[in-house]
């Protein structure tokens, strides 16, 4: 594990040394600001802060270490704080590329993260989430990584572009800065003994690493066998007496407040109800969206909406600050503004609102007053990453048709997948269809339209088809290769004609999201790396996702945020009933169904 | 690092979620207490404990866990609590070996410690080190080893019977339960860049260990440059603004209650009245005498004097458990009462008491109602660590005797270290002594007497002669090999032939305290191991000690624990003046010096 790009730590720590002694001069001292204090929780006025090598040499009056080289900056009037670290985040959530992710992120304060590159790991496996890692390792954001631990999400319903084994998560887990193991979904595994998962964590804790959880149940004795089994954090809790209980056993309570889950204003009564102990509890977004980043931020957003529910603004820092660099066993390096810490400093106005005006990394001013003070390094990714669809032949309208088991029916009664506004639950419904020719027919007047899920990793040919119900498309298809977790290509339409555009279309541009309606592209979402992260900027992508969601109206889809409910409509680990590759899956039984029902 | 001598950690999860889910039953159930939650900082009633392979498999209503074959401690009307963890002492100090030590405090609670075992280091360099943790891995106490990081204390004043190298921490490092560096008594030589003191660091950091530090001066500038060459704790506090300071400056603070410092009173207050965050601070012992063990106890007398001062019990408790094992990066196996950890448990009747009726480690009941109810192995140490002394040869009364440098003096002015009662200074001062047949006669008027320091490491022969003041004696002698911290033969009394026949008794029975008087011996404390500690147990020890001390004062010394001040007068590194082999060194200078002035 290595912070030091470009000096030893011993070299800087024996320079700052010379500079809290008086033999030397800053790099830069920041003069008179109200320091964020997270290790003693105070606010402490008059402070400076004084700067070498890319890190804290002295904190307090710090006039003698100002030299005629050191670059002075004011804070009068302004706070100083730790840069925020989000302690579980998913990159691929805000469709950017971890470059253009930090040159989202950093503006708002976010100074580091820990990201599970889940998705891209479904995709492309351990070499996905070698190059985001790489990517992060050139950026001003200091970027770790905590290894995607559930790949595939699960055996025998699906087929994914990869497979991680635990021999793959011991070779992770020695590159620099991977610090962990990403959120074990698979708690039932765990807790009885899957080899792999439990590999999973043994290599981890020998590594030293953070083994990260995800536990969304609320049975206790699961809750305990998860802990005991060596899983330390969580970050699905949404109840008050959940949180409650799961710091209570020791284990580390991360907060979420992501685009569609909005866990702060409950949970957070653990702080201001139950008034526990705050230091084994963090802040974190786990997916955000490009419209929450350009509309609220990052994590300063869940910072603010903690102090909104009456945190103390410091207690509210810590949790995004010094808890999180704790826990990680970072604490040495990041976290405090204290001396030999990495000079990761926000200068903030209003200790509320938590909108940094000045952002500092490594002792290099990044961002000031709006605009950015440094060049993001340009990362391009390999054309394995850019090419990622591998769907075997041109779809054709007849690929999408559905023909009846039983030749002798006018009408069938097919399994049907119900999906839910906001929600990432699906409903396991019926409904009776016509055949004709010895096809089952949607209908719209029961808002039952077609679902079709294309293996695109290997060039396989496979297709499952199915029925959505819910979504109210009037015509046209939409398409996506997001689908959680395997991100195959999800098609869906009221016409097999649109459906074979749709698809064709998307596997011409390299993946995303699209909407078309008789023959014609109404919006899309080039997302080129790996089928899953635009190229673009984040106000191009905004931009882009704005007119996608436009388009889906356009063909009939009242829901908010329609494309986000549809691509979690392939996630065969969350109930009742998804569609994967290989067919349709009921989640509450574990298996692959028929569509029709004898 | 390991805690699992006996099983694999991930075959003992794969028993706790078992025993957690209900599928086996639980070895042990302890029933019905109060627990003492360190993690939310609760007292949480009516709570069960189920224990499985050493560690703790389910807490709460643990009903479902009980099986025929389960043991089941009733625990109605008392408090649960993790065991405690000393985070910085030294056994040496004790006189006792690591068992008898252990057997002293497992009774008190102490269920783990830090130890620095930094005294027979200089005897006996990493050899002593190891085994001396040797010893401890086969206890019921967990010991943990921090590595001795300044071993000769100075380069330029004495003779130790070893050094340490950068190579000796790096291999000390490797050994599972070592778990950081030793106190960094030499904070100048990490200031300045001293390459032994930074190459120290650089290979604890690279381990993942804890780089403990010492920390007495007030130098705000000296400290942040300690601070951001990589030491991350203190336990030299002594007044509560400094304290407040480290804290603020991220640094872990450990507020110590020893023998002979009693800095909870003051330190404290950052609690009581600064009411700062808690969770960087630590509870330890540093030093503790056999009799202070047997009078109040160990490190649950100082979580008692932290409560005594007003600190909430829970917040005293956490400070002595999960903040420690934190620190040391070890909250994953101990420190509190959770789901996965070492079954390390106290009851305890009365908390504000902190006297544990029964104690549980891995699992075991290891102490209960007064008696222990384990085994202690037998650890024989080495011939090697039996004979430790080295002295040419017998010696003679001529050995004591000083000649003048000036022939012609009837009278001569001389420096003489003037010894402070329960302090571990000493004062520079002079006197002017009589000359006889050319040698310096001691004069019992002025209460100056004769000191002399054999090197007894390498049998060199080399004898230094000096006088002292303070100490009262009005006949005989007294001798010891605990002299700290390079642990010479250190002789002192009023005739050359008691001193002769104090320093050969010593030599004869391997090391230790002695007193004697007109050629007998009045009272010994035999010390094989090393000439630092006995292999005796803790009340034969004390019962020693106590004659020793009844001795002392035989021949006329009035002084509160004058071997504890006797054992001092070798240390160069704390002022005034000492003397070592080489000579009477000037610590202000820190040069040797002559006896006599010109």
């Amino acid at each position: 594990m290595s912070l030091d790009r470009k000096y030893n730590r011993m070299d800087v720590g024996k320079i700052l040394a010379r500079v809290a002694t008086g033999q030397a001069h800053a790099e830069m001292v920041i003069r008179g600001g109200t320091l964020v204090n997270v290790n003693s929780g105070e606010l402490l006025k008059g402070m400076d802060v004084a700067i070498a090598g890319g890190r804290i040499a002295y904190v307090g009056n710090a006039e003698h270490t100002i030299g005629p080289e050191t670059v002075v900056v004011d804070a009068t009037g302004k706070y100083l704080a730790p840069g925020l670290l989000d302690g579980h985040m998913h990159v691929e959530s805000t469709m950017l590329s971890v470059t253009e992710f930090a040159r989202a992120a950093l503006a708002t304060g976010t100074t580091g993260i820990f990201m599970d590159p889940h998705e891209i790991a479904n995709v492309f496996g351990s070499e996905g989430v070698r190059l985001m890692h790489e990517e992060g390792q050139q950026l001003p954001l200091k970027v770790f990584t905590t290894f995607p631990s559930c790949v595939p999400a699960t055996d025998d319903l699906e087929d994914a572009g990869a497979r991680l084994e635990v021999s793959d998560i011991e070779e992770g887990l020695r590159w620099d800065n991977v610090v962990g193991l990403g959120e074990v979904m698979n708690f039932p595994g765990v807790v009885y003994g899957d080899p792999k998962m439990l590999g999973e964590i043994e290599a981890t804790i020998k590594s030293g690493g953070a083994v990260t959880g995800h536990f969304p149940s609320e049975d206790d004795r699961m809750l305990q066998a998860y802990l005991a089994s060596g899983v330390t954090s969580d970050h699905e809790t949404v109840t008050r007496e959940q949180g409650l209980h799961k710091l209570r056993m020791g284990m580390h309570l991360m907060i979420r407040e992501g685009s569609a889950w909005h866990d702060v204003k409950e949970v957070i009564k653990v702080v201001t109800q139950d008034k526990v102990n705050t230091d084994n509890i963090s802040l974190v977004t786990d997916d955000v969206s490009p419209q929450t980043l350009v509309e609220k931020g990052h994590l300063n957003h869940v910072v603010r909406r903690a102090i909104e529910e009456g945190v103390n603004p410091v207690t509210a820092i810590q949790m995004a600050t010094i808890n999180v660099a704790r826990y990680f066993k970072l604490d040495q390096d990041l976290g405090s503004l204290t001396p030999g810490k990495c000079a990761d400093i926000l200068l903030i106005d209003d200790l509320k609102k938590v909108v940094p005006s000045t952002v500092i990394t490594d002792g290099q001013i990044v961002y000031d007053a709006g605009a950015y003070r440094v060049e993001f390094p340009q990362f391009v990714y390999t054309d394995q990453i850019r090419n990622s669809m591998y769907v075997q032949r041109p779809l054709v309208a007849d690929d999408f048709k559905l023909a009846s088991r039983f030749g002798d029916r006018e009408l069938t009664r097919v399994h049907v997948i119900g999906a839910i506004e906001n929600s990432a639950r699906t409903e396991k419904r019926t409904a009776t269809l016509p055949v004709e020719q010895g096809f089952i027919q949607p209908d719209l007047e029961q808002d039952v339209i077609k679902l079709a899920c294309i293996e695109r990793h290997r060039g396989t040919g496979q297709i499952s088809l199915g029925f959505a119900n819910g979504f109210r498309l009037k015509s046209g298809a939409v398409a996506s290769t997001v689908a959680h977790d395997s991100h195959n290509l999800l098609v869906m339409g009221v016409n097999e004609e649109d459906m074979a555009f749709a698809a064709n279309e998307l596997v011409r541009i390299g993946g995303g999201m699209i909407v078309v309606d008789g023959g014609k592209v109404l919006a899309q979402v080039p997302m080129a790396i790996a089928g899953l992260m635009s190229e673009k900027s984040l106000l191009e992508v905004v931009e882009e996702v704005a007119q996608l969601e436009q388009a889906w109206k356009q063909i009939g889809c009242p829901l908010n945020a329609p494309f986000m409910t549809f691509s979690l409509i392939a996630l065969p680990v969350i109930p009742e009933i998804r569609i994967t590759n290989r067919g349709l899956a009921d989640v509450t039984q574990f298996k692959l169904i028929d569509v029709e029902i004898e």
